[in-house]
């Protein structure tokens, strides 16, 4: 049996019962480490779990997965995944792979960040789809997340951005060369995000693209760090404002939400908790969401 | 502390081995059982946890709430909510009562429908709103999920439609009489909301609404039971198939979810396993999704 599990968002004791039962008795246990991490290093997992837990990255799960269902008609093995099994990504491939090969499945689910930002106070039911964002470099600004963003707002509805993760990149230089070095793992922050789609709003603008823009400066977000964690930190405020708010934030994982036209008064009062500066949220609340309905 | 803890979707074991640890010390534990249940009794979760469980209906929640925090300042209350404390419903009035009797709040996340869907093969990003059916009455047809439909279809992404449940709920004539007995639980079917999605759609019609309207009897759809759990079955076609696929389905809790345009052909691939009618899943997908992104 192939189990896919949900280890949760944060630390070693945010797997279900039914998880770590599953984790101790299996004959080999992979931790997916390449969509997102713990707060907790692969050691502690491996001393909690008494089991030697396998890091499969990308390579592995996409061209090496025969190698993770071996002999998985006969013996059950575990395929550890952060958040839960078909959140942000899902892994289609592996169990599409798992079902050519005739490898029974079973899903063991756990928390997400897609229902845990709940704990920013909105409400869930407000949100539209979700959208990711990527690193941009000097020559590659991917902005299909505009116009996702855009069909929620014209709704009215919240946004949650998840933020890349690069682990085990190469330079272009090793890649070329052939050399396994790897870079040190990158994790986006709130002000970083905030930044990159101030910038690609005031691209669309200079093309002309909706001339009234999508969101700006002055639009209402909330960023969030560690969600589900001892440490889970929010900070609220303009887009601006969060281009400066990592400090406040601390470390990864970050994610953002912007907020939609449609944020009941309730909400509002929720994450104005959290403000960078409450009087800034008030006024902008006032402007443009309150009674906007 | 108040604890709102997650318990996951289906039985015992699926709550996270951080939050078993807190119910075992908690001086008193509560478990909210109005908007979702689990599969298993009241009587199991109390074995397994060594814990009396108090039951929290929607009264002591929202009108005696005071009794769930008392002395929390000081001790470790435990509230219990299946699935995920932010999923589906949000517990803002109980958290918000907390805050103004200065007692500290800490949250243990859990897997939510909200992204165990995922287990339809369909991907979380290409879901808008979340959208609620009620149990119709004679007179009372409460139709607001179709404009939220008509949003998400307009935009070509999936909604997901969580159904109703209904506990500890009096009749007409015995809350009249103040008499305190109440009715069998009832929990909505996906043929129960397939016929109410199209009821509404030919009321529409009827009216002149949307005269193309916004879903119709051959539109796309999955039907979901006990999803997390390990009888969790899905069936997949069409609403008019879907409004008899209860007994395929089984027994309680069901989810239904309505394909959007934007279904990749994997998603399609995937959902087509379920499929009460391959052939006819199949011709639909060719006359009305395919390449329709």
């Amino acid at each position: 049996m192939l189990y896919l599990i949900g280890l949760g968002l944060s630390d070693e004791t945010d797997i279900t019962v039914k998880g770590l039962e599953i984790v101790r008795r299996a004959a080999r246990v992979y931790l997916e480490a390449y969509t997102s991490i713990l707060l907790v290093d692969k050691s502690v997992l491996e001393s909690y779990y008494g089991r030697e837990v396998i890091l499969a990255d990308r390579e592995m799960v996409e061209s090496a997965s025969d190698d993770i269902l071996a002999d998985a008609q006969n013996v059950d093995v575990a395929f550890l995944v952060v958040g839960d099994p078909f959140g942000a990504t899902t892994h289609t491939d592996l169990v599409l792979r798992a079902r050519a090969l005739s490898i029974p499945i079973s899903t063991v689910p756990n928390a997400s960040i897609m229902s845990a930002i709940g704990a920013t106070g909105l409400q869930l039911y407000n949100f539209g789809q979700t959208v990711s964002m990527v690193f941009f470099t000097e020559t590659w600004k991917p902005a299909s997340f505009y116009d996702r963003i855009r069909e929620n707002r014209n709704i009215g509805l919240h946004t949650l951005v998840l933020l890349d993760i690069k682990v085990k990149e190469q330079s272009l230089e090793n890649m070329a060369r052939g050399r396994k070095i790897y870079e040190p793992p990158r994790y986006m922050t709130v002000g970083q995000c905030a930044a990159q789609m101030l910038e690609i709003e005031q691209m669309k603008r200079e093309e002309g693209e909706g001339q009234h823009g999508v969101y700006g400066e002055e639009s209402l977000a909330i960023g969030a760090a560690r969600v589900g964690g001892k440490t889970e930190k929010f900070v609220s405020g303009t887009l601006k404002q969060l281009c400066d708010a990592d400090e406040l934030l601390g470390g990864p994982l970050h994610s953002l939400v912007l907020l939609g036209r449609r944020t009941h008064e309730l909400e509002s009062d929720y994450a104005r908790e959290f403000a960078v500066d409450k009087e800034e949220w008030d006024r902008i609340w006032k402007r443009d969401y309150e009674g906007k309905q």
